[in-house]
């Protein structure tokens, strides 16, 4: 195959910037003969140019402005590594006006500026390409965009935070606490040194948003979709759900909830134990997705790394040095995000009760009265101690809107036979 | 998107090609909007043009003789779904000669002819697109050529014929014998009528040739691969698999055995119920693949069936619309198959003995002359009877070749105590 050469400007030189070029180095004959395609950096922006770092670049690709990279006459497409929403937009979109290809991991810019964006991408010609920015060695935009372009996606689900996955998982397996768990991810460098995003859910928020655009073809509202972190997660949580046969894990859900809305929501629920999603371990993304036509689909791999996130940029500067189109939104105006409120599901509510006669029936008929109908109800758990006082009781109900849910609670919330304030889950089902 | 139309013709009109051509109809507005490209089937060859199926083609589409639809003037892609290795041939190499790119779902003419047909694609520069050959629903091959472009891979194992998992869950699951699982699979449609291929692992080993092919960039010689299938596989095997903490899954392995020879084997293994690839159920396939970059990835999903077959099929129309120029070997001449004997894993092996005294101390010892030593050993496995005889022994061994393996078996054989023929099972430790 006659070899096209490309050359390439690198904007954000940290952990996946140098493993980019690091793999285009090494690789360099794999890549070449798998795609007739070679590539050669040309100019990298980087913070601080004197820092050591164990790589070689060309003499003179060095710099600190990124206007070096983007406006450099031999530069063919503009890679950016280098996180953030401000000078990143201004990096992109002055790319795109020059109708330079893009290739970005930058989710929250794509989830929060994607509108305007993209219109540059239209109006330039020039395309956008993001799988690393999403579950970075997972193809999952290569997977929805061409190898299921054929099928309406009918339901998504992924685990696409390394880190909550994590802590969730210590907390699982070793019953650590929250805090304890957290430490320990930092430690490791499984979580960042300020891991606000991870843990209040929005790094999968914004991922889900993407996800989102990708399937439905329009660009979510960022602030029409639902977002919650993993920090109000308790072990005795976790303790309870592993009894009853789930696991709790930060999950995103994106599907159809009528002809014109889509769910877009990120929060821990609980899952089957015997779901696949139940079974991805440590800092390990996965997302299950059902087409129309090709069923039940499951892709896992690492989310995060230098290795995985670069092996999906690589991926992406192949298909821009193709003709692919990269994405363009094919159905703005069609849906919105649908209202949390209005979207159903199954839940796990857990309160603290006074040990008195006509408890549970005062409670069950509350439920009753808002349509809310169970499929478990449990009460000291622990069958080792069946003289312990009733103190709390626990419910799986039927599958009821998020609006009806809240409303029992706060219902429940004036009993005088409650105690606390009712906790509650999401128990996903992964249907449609 | 400016919509570029492209016009096809079909050889083969089954499930599969009924599944094609109704998805290309039903889902023509979001394939169009996904891709810019309409698609528009023109002429069709069945064996049968009268027979009653649930689709309208346009008038004079159908024929009975495939080279109407090769040789029309108007179809620019030709997609061969009517399996089988000498006529398929025929259409696909006419095709590739008038330079019309080739979609095909014909895992055995590429595994056994495809060295003259990617002959013939890279002379007429006309590309063949095989994604539906492998693994159905499953985007194996795209993410392999395209989103693990950069990677080499490290190791690579599948379930992917479907047939054989779902008869092996129904063993493992309802305890039915070998027999009354396949008769139950052929009922349930899950097998074919003839139902030789499946069985005796030939399907899944010309899949593994295909997978070879696309990792390591070189046609695998058919007759140096090794393939066994699943009609030996005991009830009491996967019992005491169980028991040890492994399921026996038909596994295909596909990994670098030295700098020059790739392993690539198909059969009846022990797989730790811990890994992915044992959750795997029914009738789906699923592949874990771990690249030098990427690490560990896994991709799961339906198998066989219209709807994922025609995704595959459809995804590579796409793909064939775009410049994307399909697969050419690579590495013709770097690689050959290794010899099987030289492959190496760990081994269950388990034997009917006499129950006198030194025969464990006799067996033992033989393994040890032959340098294989062991992880565990297992004798009177039902901790329930603990004084019946100990006529059976079984164990894993640590990993050795298996030509020493087999020779270590035949010197058992050979031995007084040993009152069976060993059987042995591979015990697949997924690294490289």
């Amino acid at each position: 195959m006659a070899n096209k050469k490309i050359k390439i400007g690198l904007v954000g030189f940290g952990t996946v910037g140098v493993g980019v070029c690091k793999i285009l180095q090494n690789q360099a004959d794999l890549i070449a003969k798998r795609s007739g395609v070679e590539f050669e950096v040309v100019k990298v922006a980087m913070r601080d140019t004197a820092k050591e770092r164990d790589i070689t670049l060309p003499a003179g690709a060095a710099t600190t402005d990124w206007q070096d990279v983007v406006n450099h006459p031999e530069v063919e497409f503009v890679v950016e590594l280098m996180g953030g929403t401000d000078t990143a937009y201004e990096v992109v979109a002055s790319a795109l006006k020059l109708g330079k290809p893009v290739i970005t991991g930058n989710k929250a810019l794509l989830a929060e500026r994607g509108e305007e964006i993209f219109a540059l991408s239209e109006q330039h010609q020039a395309p956008v390409y993001f799988e690393a920015s999403v579950a970075g060695g997972i193809p999952i935009i290569k997977s929805l965009r061409e190898a299921f372009v054929s099928n309406s996606v009918v339901n998504l689900a992924g685990i696409i935070n390394g880190t909550c996955n994590y802590i969730l998982e210590r907390m699982t397996d070793a019953g650590l606490s929250y805090q304890d768990a957290l430490k320990e991810a930092m430690e490791l460098g499984y979580a960042e040194a300020d891991p606000t995003l991870d843990i209040n859910g929005w790094d999968a928020g914004h991922k889900a948003i993407l996800l989102g655009a990708i399937s439905y073809g329009f660009l979510p509202d960022p602030e029409k979709t639902y977002v919650s972190g993993i920090e109000q997660v308790q072990l005795s949580d976790i303790e309870l759900a592993n009894k009853l046969g789930y696991a709790i894990k930060l999950i995103s859900v994106v599907k159809p909830a009528s002809d014109k809305t889509i769910e877009i929501r990120t929060q821990a629920s609980f899952v089957p134990q015997t779901h696949l999603l139940a079974k991805v371990d440590g800092v390990f993304n996965a997302v299950a997705m059902q087409g129309d036509e090709v069923g039940d689909s499951f892709i896992y791999g690492r989310g995060a790394g230098a290795g995985p996130t670069a092996t999906a940029v690589i991926a992406d500067l192949v298909d821009a040095a193709g003709s692919a189109a990269g994405f363009l939104p094919y159905n703005a105006g069609s849906y919105t995000v649908a209202d949390i409120d209005e979207t159903e599901t199954a839940y796990f509510v857990s309160l603290a009760v006074k040990d008195e006669p006509g408890v549970m029936a005062q409670i069950t008929s509350h439920f009753s009265e808002q349509g809310i109908s169970f499929s478990g109800t449990f009460s000291n758990v622990d069958p080792s101690s069946p003289d312990a006082a009733m103190n709390s009781v626990s419910f799986i109900t039927h599958k009821a809107k998020l609006g009806t849910l809240k409303r029992t609670i706060k219902g429940l919330e004036s009993l005088d036979c409650v105690t606390s304030t009712p906790t509650f889950y999401r128990v996903e089902s992964f249907d449609s």
